[in-house]
């Protein structure tokens, strides 16, 4: 799983570089639930809080790498694009952050696992940044996924 | 105008390092649009189109910039910050792009100017971005207002 993440990793450092700008870096995986963190100080903004922007990149990373692992995890391969999202920001953030997105296999394994025989599919994730223990940022997602043969 | 968007840019560069790894400039602010352009370059994707990520961080700081040039204009000052934010992504972009966002004077001036005496106002803002003719991204904002004294 370390390996996967780390290959992850990499992908989003070298193919989307404003990643690596931002400080993205995957911190666990385990159990469908996938955490990715940014430091503040390249994402700050004017009021030294979190800039809304590099937010949403993050949590919209979380959810394309959640849906990277679980193809990956079935041994497919498929374009994952993200379609639509939605945030909202209800506290500041003011410090390094943390988005976290898991993955509901029981209601959503089958929108991956489809990609076996299906040339489409699309898969919905929620991804959160909390402070403390108050959720600061909620994002939702939709995933536009075409299965590469 | 021109000084005014100088200034703005600066903010940007300056107080949301981010934006100018991203490469965000201002291109014009003219009859209550204002346009603002970034590389395809610096927001890449690993399938060589725009981040969804930057195309959204575009269009919310277009939104964001609006909000500070109307209440430039009118003198008065005030915290922006986006609260919440809906994005669909139609089409791919690859090339560098612009986002584009319209003030309606006649029914959001109002939203400006009543920060002259009251403490909060809300301002919900539209950016696209397109490709040709056609939107490729459509961004909308809800951004709060909170007057500086």
């Amino acid at each position: 799983m370390q390996k996967l993440c780390a290959e992850l990793e990499a992908i989003w450092h070298r193919d989307i570089p404003i990643s690596a700008q931002m400080g993205v870096r995957i911190e666990d995986f385990s159990d469908d639930v996938l955490t990715v963190t940014a430091g503040l100080e390249p994402n700050v903004n004017l009021h030294g809080t979190a800039f809304a922007g590099s937010l949403y990149s993050v949590c919209a990373l979380t959810g394309w790498g959640m849906a990277w692992l679980q193809l990956k995890l079935r041994g497919l391969d498929a374009h994952i694009v993200l379609a639509e999202g939605q945030i909202e920001y209800r506290r500041a953030v003011a410090e390094d952050f943390t988005s976290r997105c898991r993955f509901d296999a029981a209601s959503q394994a089958d929108r991956i696992s489809r990609l076996a025989h299906a040339a489409k599919s699309e898969l919905r994730l929620e991804s959160t940044i909390a402070v403390g223990e108050r959720i600061a940022v909620r994002f939702g997602g939709r995933y536009s996924l075409r299965a590469v043969r």
